[in-house]
């Protein structure tokens, strides 16, 4: 089990990060640092601050705001214990306090921790070389102000490359004739098309379509709460302790 | 078992219609009507023109050309058989044609025969007034040059329609901010979005998904083969002489 | 605006439906009855008890224990207003007693107030007789320890009792040969067939697939979270007071 | 390009790959090999045996039953030309001779050569140490007289198998009560299970439904028609003279 500080522990993210983790046999949550008081503790102490801590740690968890995340990897770097963080919005200056940490101990710093995520783009470039073409039709709550959705276009961008990469010719644009505009969704270059759906009810939902001869193969993936990223996160903790360096992603993790 | 001609049975809608027709137990084909020869007879007698016909007849299908429909709506009013036709592009006159025959022998006229498109556009006008959002994603293979399809547009009337009918407020569009283009579709008016995928490899799919608070509820239409409209024109012939009368579409008929 | 009184109003259920009911335009929450403090008030007040209740009510919302509902169905039928209740379990004893609320008042009794299962169903049952073959694929989260779920076991006997109507006969079971027992799933009689999906992640989903020749109609119902219910809720709102009377379910407010 | 041969050229296999391989810019269909007159000849030259081939052939393609394969491998062997076989029920005699052509030549055997079908697997065995659960839906038309389907338990196998050599311990069941037998479906070890839906208008479909904390993942793939195998023949030709040697499958040219 691997011994572990929630940074921000009190915070909305950090108690979603306390109930996923304590509930795993690989993880044992041996703290919760934060200026507030938690509202729950998963039977963990209560730090005020990283000064504070007074157990063994293997690994920090910091899913908080960037002034916090580097304070993290400063006590992580002289304490010898692995670093993970899912905090975006990461000035130059506070990405390279992350790296430097990293000569020492093992520093990991991922936007996207969801499993399903991470393994649907990976299989989405798998595939992008074998099929004439392929559309992406994300989904989402009628909340979203965006659109298309951040992964929807890192998504198209690894189909792209891959597709670039295989020496791949994309098919020429069949539609010719509009009834009305803008039906065929976005041109995210190279073929690749979005469209994107936004509806009450709905939480967030990516499917990627190929289509060839005959055939379709879909990769679709539903994140139905904010327990997506917990599984991820653990893996993370599995291997931050594996060697010291900073590791952007966890897609190297799966293999 | 209605006994039953097909006009134009040696084309190809002919020939799947004698397929489907030919394997069903309510319906017995009793000729194909064509001055080809047909490749398949479904144990049936060919006659080169209606002339020529020399059996019994309670109805007759003609989903072959305008000039062709007109003399089969001749033929139906003077030997008292019923006429279900699936030929589009009818002129006014021609129409007339069809509508004068209706004064003496059931005359149904459709566009889609799919009972499965039919019902789909009627459960999509039931659950607008309920729900507060609709969009529409509508697949088709990659050599459809048009888009929206046209199926999708009448959906799209029939959602708004219903809608107004309830007296239902269209919720306002929610995306302020686009990183592509056209990423949220076709606006089809009333708030009702289209989205249009091309993909080698499908047939012909529709997708209506209504989202409220905490639900979506969806209504998928696939159409694999020609087959998809075999049933639609039985049902069309197992009412087309409980009366006499010109009818259009078949929705009438799914009570 | 209907005026609403929310009987139960501290526990889960009652916290729940003040959240979505207060957001509605069409619904004025003008008061929480809990012998408990509730978290959320959404600018209501709180009476420990209908006795304490002094403001004008339109009508009572009460989903919580069936001795409790009784107490509603006494109160409103004294105080003239229409009753709600989403409350189960209920005796036949304490079922009398809201039938005799409704010979002076409306009270409408349902299981399932989301819109989107009871479209389903109701369109299930209209789609039965037009296709050979139907199979329900129920999918909820592993927690779930019962299968078939309760709503495809309802959904089945309405599409078995439609075809039956319908004098529809159902085509043979065609598997023949087994390698693996039990893949065909559950027989729900009159050759529906259920088959029951546990995974962790899934919330409760349902698709409906009907197939005939050369096409496929599919209804599918996905319920996010609790919020689902809410919409129903409001629609028995808006009818409750039309007419006195005992009503079971709502299937017969969408029309 | 690749000039390849179809051996049993006249059969309902040999024209459709006929349609398809000559469709593509990668391969000359440089003639058709069948003891029958092919009804269409894709502009290459017929000959009654291989014996008669008077073209230079790089490779050749049989999909024809197990005795013509046989001798096709002598022939390539001679002729130093590489084989794409797609024919099964090889005995264990037939399948030596395949692989003694092996020695010199390159030949690949496989029985299924839809890319979609194979990246599916090799996505599914990818994923599956990674989620706590995993059922499979396979839908197919009700002409299909086993189930499950034979893809199917070769996905549940190498899901299985990828689960044992990540050490992933499989969750236990969860369903305790049965209101009706059979529902969850057929166990096909592991924990994995399988539910076939049979259904008119289908063609062949499957989902791998991967399920986390808050998250699912599905594979779909759909198999609309025969075409679907073109693209596999033709990634086997492109590497089928690579190198001499016999291979079982196509799982090794996707990278």
């Amino acid at each position: 089990m691997i011994r572990t500080l929630l940074v921000g522990g009190a915070g909305r993210m950090g108690q979603a990060l306390g109930e996923g983790l304590s509930a795993l046999s690989s993880v044992d949550v041996v703290g919760l640092v934060d200026p507030h008081e938690p509202a729950r503790l998963f039977s963990a102490p209560h730090f005020r601050s990283l000064e504070d801590v007074s157990v063994a740690v293997d690994a920090v968890v910091d899913f908080s705001r960037p002034d916090s995340v580097v304070l993290s990897a400063d006590w992580c770097a002289s304490h010898g214990a692995g670093l993970v963080v899912g905090t975006t919005g990461l000035s130059d200056e506070q990405r390279s306090r992350l790296e430097r940490a990293g000569e020492s101990v093992g520093v990991i710093l991922a936007a996207n921790f969801s499993l399903g995520a991470v393994l649907s783009e990976r299989f989405a470039a798998m595939a992008a070389p074998f099929f004439d073409r392929v559309e992406i039709v994300e989904l989402h709550h009628d909340g979203k102000v965006d659109a298309p959705s951040g992964t929807s276009l890192v998504t198209a961008r690894a189909i792209r490359e891959a597709r670039e990469r295989a020496g791949r010719v994309t098919a020429p644009e069949p539609t010719e004739r509009f009834t009305l505009e803008s039906a065929r969704g976005a041109d995210a270059g190279g073929g690749v098309r979005i469209h994107s759906v936004r509806l009450p009810g709905l939480v967030a939902h990516q499917e990627i379509l190929f289509g060839g001869p005959g055939e379709g193969l879909t990769i679709r993936h539903d994140s139905f709460d904010r327990q997506s990223f917990v599984q991820g996160v653990a893996l993370a903790l599995a291997h931050v302790n594996d060697q010291p360096g900073f590791f952007s992603g966890i897609d190297h993790l799966i293999g």
